[in-house]
């Protein structure tokens, strides 16, 4: 029997590479009765807030179990490696805010510790640490079969974790001026404001709302559902999540519009 | 125990962001029992066609269970959700065509219910479905669990369904007519066209075709095999599914050839 | 009970059509309490070596099993389809040297037949063969299941297997000549030169290198890590495989030196 049955996976590993096999492959010899899920291996090269935003979207699906995320450009200098308890899980990956997010969705760290024993981890190859395959994935392994935290190495104080810098919005008294958080593959472009900050500008859905990117203005229909409007309409759309899209109905916003992860936009009202 | 221990997934996801997960980690939550077979997240966006075409290749090596299939441009409006007994297995997606040929193929429907009762729904975040998220998985894993259909909504009608319409290729006295259906990874392109089509016209394999596409003509050699043939020969080739493909030995013919899903080709003979 | 717990797949079939998504179908309704570890379907299109060099960085890190490996540009040739046994585990792909790196990491081969006995492999479409569900993943599922070897076909001398030719590097007085195996998604080219190599010129870890890409000459820091090293340095690191890459910290070195599988290199110290 296993402590946790699940373990879950974050990267930027993609699926070209053996990379994300490979952490299937450890988890399988040091916990064979463990299950995994793969959230994604698609995160851009090195986009730690990528990952994390991506994290903390998919963490309220998941069950209950050791969450590993990677995307890790300080590997091989001195960031942390830490396991951290939050809610029913650990999240396991570097102190780079990449867990952030989905730690305080799950109501923040019970408990922190760093990786640091060697005992849990892989022999190295010689040279660099392939620190997924070397540390995090046997860690988390390691903690499914229900080896305790404190094994791993010395506690660490919560409140000395980097936090990821996700850029909140900011209202004026006639407009809200935010960023884009993330494209899907669809095209629809999150921002960081939800339907509430617009409405707080006396903005109704079913109204326009004027959008504002890089000095361009553009309208978009504040909507709740893309039925009733035509193919190729703007839509600033209330989106699964429960957050601001662009969106263009059968249409691909971020092309339409030339927006990308952290484009800053401003909406106003009439 | 599970009622269908498989549940498998065909959507228009990808794998870049938490979609595919998600729906995972949604399984693992309702129906820990289950086994999930992703037969691809990687049909093109909103591409109806290419997603009930891949199911229907696929959906004779799958075992019995319940077979999930996401393609969904009208998401949003009033386009039904169905779940469909067909055979030993069960359908569970939008009702635009996409489980229709894979109905089809396992006998036609025996039942089928539209999935309205929000009890088996996940509570929405509060703007758009994510309906992979939010229904059909859901749906999908409770039917796995044994859940009855008609727990989840009104009996329709299978005469009712939206039918998927593969064109269907015509064959005159010395040609026959049809097109693409589907470019697969190494650049083979499918013909709506059986090499039985093909022989009514006279054609033998081993024998010269001339191949008609967009008005220009080519010679392709009909054939059973790419053994005896040079390297950048063009073949017309009965493929791995019993129907004719365009192909070129160790190239792709569809970069050659300027061919992409639904480019009409004519086959004539001597 | 099964045999062989585990099937690792690693093939070019990619995840976009149902090729993948069918071979784990065909194990699931042969072998159902087999595991499957995707190692990658992301092979480039008939990469014989790519695959072959990928299989070999895996599987140490994976557990006993049947290790399928698929990247088979000879199919519908008389090339022949083979098992392997080779330490505690049996490797299953076409005989084209795709297997040979990872026989040889397991101790050379014990045993090897040729998969010819029709009565394992599934009943054709029609035309071409589909090698990888039709005839290597059954074999796979089936020895899985604890069909004995000799089932398949006859034996094969281990010493008629294609072997895969991975070139060696060759070291005079003053450099190390050798060329590049492998670019990962990171844009790191990993050599076919070991730290070692380097080192018998001279080259002692921290020391700049001079580094002859077609003609063209640059410095290189010879490095065990990442640290101490500024952002776009390019580096000769020892990397997670204990060989030689050429990688720019933070960067593509890929993109910015030019390189590609098979491009030569020349090492050269004061």
């Amino acid at each position: 029997m296993v402590r946790y049955e699940y373990i879950t996976l974050t990267t930027d590993y993609g699926l070209n590479d053996e990379f994300a096999g490979v952490c299937h492959g450890v988890i399988a010899q040091i916990a064979p009765g463990a299950r995994v899920i793969d959230i994604t291996h698609g995160i851009e090269p090195f986009d730690v807030r990528g990952g994390g935003l991506t994290l903390v979207r998919a963490i309220q699906y998941m069950p209950a179990g050791v969450h590993v995320a990677i995307v890790d450009p300080g590997v091989g200098t001195d960031r942390r490696a830490i396991a951290v308890e939050a809610g029913p899980s650990v999240m396991v990956g570097p102190d780079n805010g990449i867990l952030s997010p989905a730690v305080a969705m799950l109501g923040g760290a019970t408990r922190c510790v760093e990786l640091t024993n060697e005992d849990y981890q892989l022999p190295r190859a010689g040279g660099q640490t392939f620190a997924g395959r070397d540390l995090f994935v046997p860690a988390a392994a390691q903690i499914a079969l229900g080896t305790p935290l404190e094994e791993f190495g010395d506690e660490v104080d919560p409140h000395t974790l980097v936090p990821m810098l996700v850029p909140l919005c900011s209202v004026d008294a006639k407009s809200v001026a935010g960023e884009i958080l993330w494209i899907d593959r669809f095209g629809n472009a999150q921002l960081n404001i939800s339907p509430g900050e617009l409405e707080m500008l006396g903005a109704s859905v079913g109204e326009q709302v004027e959008v504002e990117i890089e000095g361009a203005a553009i309208g978009a229909a504040f909507s709740n559902t893309y039925a009733d409007h035509e193919d190729g309409v703007i839509l600033l759309i209330v989106d699964s999540y429960g957050m601001l899209s662009l969106s263009v109905n059968r249409g691909r916003a971020s092309d339409i519009l030339g927006l990308r992860s952290a484009t800053k936009v401003r909406l106003k009202t009439g």
